[in-house]
């Protein structure tokens, strides 16, 4: 198969932007085409495939056919362009197209751009938004909402393998502070870890959102775009970075409906996606030096370790209270500050995910840098587990 | 590159669906799937990936991750699985992505469905849901709306080559006609020509929608889905239909904004795209025994014939005048009533295009049946001619 690898990436700031959809876009767009030393003058791109993946860009900003716009705004005409839409895993799903366009040989560069406006809704209308990623027939006209599933299922796990609430913040703490050196980032405050456990005001400063889940222990709504350049490693075309390659690629669905699944807290789709990765990359979970998992609520980043096999079922927790997942520890997680802290626009996550490995491999991470990061993978995590894509880029040549 | 083939189609009757988005999609779904004589029995129908194309599941549906949904439903898990938004190029995109997956060798089968529920939507909700497909910043705040765009469209045209609204007549009542031989068709009615032009109550059995715009010679607003299974031909998996060949796809993005367009009368995107699809194929417009063009206004079916080759400038309303884009002319367009009677439920028609096609070369055509159709062509158009995408699909040996 054509090898592929990534040249460019552009992040904008997390967090509320002030301009239309495809000014936000556009923005991340533009600065990974320059990062990676593409001629942007109208003609010159030489751009064959544009993938926007976003979720909300229909239902939320009633706009069709956005990549023709996105095409149109940076002057990448005639390329290809489609719109991904795959809930949370919208990014990741982009990617894997972008590698799809490449291998086939129908694209030699491919621009992929993940773009988000939550912020443009109410808190409950975006609550809202964000169930429509349960099963449209058999939860969401129910009422069923992501926090909800997630507090069920948050408590299961701690009944289960004894966590305390502690344990939660524990990973909301470390992401806190690793956001503090990604200036992209949505959050950049570290609460102090008594504060939002033990001290006795900590009912207000950390309010439950879903029981057990408190406001630290989930993710902020966040506007956000992030991008790519991916191209083949047989053109010879230059460009300003060596390419970071795509090692493996991994997706798996599972049952849409949560309460169909025989043990709610198995996310099948989540091992078998990283299982795939890995045997197309010839690679394990010791060959990770970095890792971005989707960290929507903090229990998944534990249970994700778990099932991307860095840690054994049930000790995700443990490894990360010993501070194996820190930026100096030897697995890191979520060095960019993770969902919880950089902020989630959905559509945009899985893209930003694998910008941050990028970072990480180039070594351009600055001070969440993880020494000697060769291998990375990221975990893009659609609904509630039902369709989820992982992803393994490397520096080391094929092997 | 890896050929690749279609070997099951479906399709829901076009018009008003009383169920589920979901249902929908999944009987467009199981019937490819029966076609292509797939094992149903959950596990065994080894579907590697599946598309679903839409332009309003999430902005009409309100359902993110539909795709995933799909796959459960009709108990294809694990499989991959992305929805695919190009205006109403949406169903031609995914069988582009389908084709790219399978090319690349991440995929050996492939499902695609085309699906949309526009009769849910009152009369000027739906207007207004078809033109979000217009630029975001630059058309739609200001109300422009497609119909208005085709009506200047349309006179243009007229004035530049002078033609009268008899012949767009002509070649609705040639599609009306195909349609009666079509039992998915939306609208099943021959108007006479007569009726619907010189009769002294034509403007009330056709009025105007948009100067020169009328009734008759516009889509309706339709419901529907259907569907394709597509394989790689060198994997020696056996299915009930030998494959048609997919043997070229071309696809070309034009300015979004239409005002930016040197010539509005020029469609370079439907050329463009053409060219490439003919280039891929080894073909030219000499070799296409049937077409399906993307008639939402009937001046666009007489413009497109001429983009893609079929006849010199200006002249594709003369070719329809003299019966040579009939089932029985030399260039037999829209057997399946096109657009404008078997209705335009905008992301499944690129679907159904094809879907008329694979029937078309397969001899399955019934009363439509186009005699000794070896090789097709499908346009599909997106947002006014902004994104669009050609496909050729065969019998005949690669060579």
């Amino acid at each position: 198969m054509r090898e592929v690898g990534i040249v460019g990436v552009g992040h904008t700031k997390f967090g509320r932007w002030n301009g239309s959809f495809l000014d936000q876009a556009a923005t991340a767009a533009v600065e990974a085409l320059r990062d990676a030393g593409v001629d942007l003058a109208a003609g010159k791109a030489h751009i064959d495939q544009v993938f926007l993946a976003s979720m909300g860009v229909g239902q939320v900003n009633k706009i069709s056919g956005a990549a023709s716009a996105l095409v149109d705004t940076i002057n990448l005409r005639p390329a290809m362009a489609e719109t991904v839409e795959n809930g949370p895993a919208s990014g990741a799903s982009a990617v894997k197209l972008a590698y799809m366009a490449i291998a086939s040989g129908m694209a030699d560069t491919v621009l992929v751009v993940g773009a988000e406006q939550m912020r443009i809704l109410t808190g409950w209308e975006s609550t809202d938004f964000v169930a429509t990623m349960s099963h449209p027939d058999a939860e969401y006209p129910y009422g069923l909402t992501l926090p909800s599933f997630a507090g069920m299922f948050t408590r299961l796990y701690m009944e289960k393998y004894g966590l305390t609430e502690t344990d939660l913040a524990i990973v909301s703490v470390k992401n806190h502070e690793n956001a503090m050196h990604n200036p992209c980032a949505h959050i950049r405050l570290v609460p102090s870890l008594h504060a939002i456990t033990e001290d006795e005001d900590a009912d207000v400063i950390n309010p439950y959102v879903a029981d057990p889940i408190r406001v630290y222990s989930t993710c902020p709504m966040s506007d956000g775009a992030a991008a790519l350049v991916l191209t083949a490693l047989d053109t010879g075309r230059e460009f300003a970075h060596k390419p970071v390659r795509i090692a493996g690629i991994g997706q798996a669905t599972d049952t849409h409906v949560v309460a169909e699944r025989p043990d709610p807290l198995d996310l099948f789709a989540v091992r078998e996606s990283a299982r795939k990765a890995y045997e197309m990359a010839g690679m394990g979970p010791e060959d990770i030096d970095v890792a971005e998992l989707h960290d929507a609520f903090q229990i998944l980043e534990i249970v994700e370790s778990e099932e991307v096999g860095f840690f054994p079922r049930g000790e995700g927790a443990k490894a990360a209270r010993e501070g194996r997942t820190r930026v100096d520890g030897d697995k890191p997680i979520n060095t960019s500050g993770g969902l919880k802290a950089k902020g989630h626009p959905v559509g945009a996550t899985g893209v930003s995910q694998v910008v941050e490995i990028v970072r990480q491999l180039r070594g351009e991470a600055e001070g969440r840098q993880v020494k000697d990061a060769q291998t990375g993978l990221t975990t893009n995590f659609g609904g509630f587990g039902n369709n989820v894509v992982s992803i393994i880029l490397t520096t080391k040549e094929e092997g």
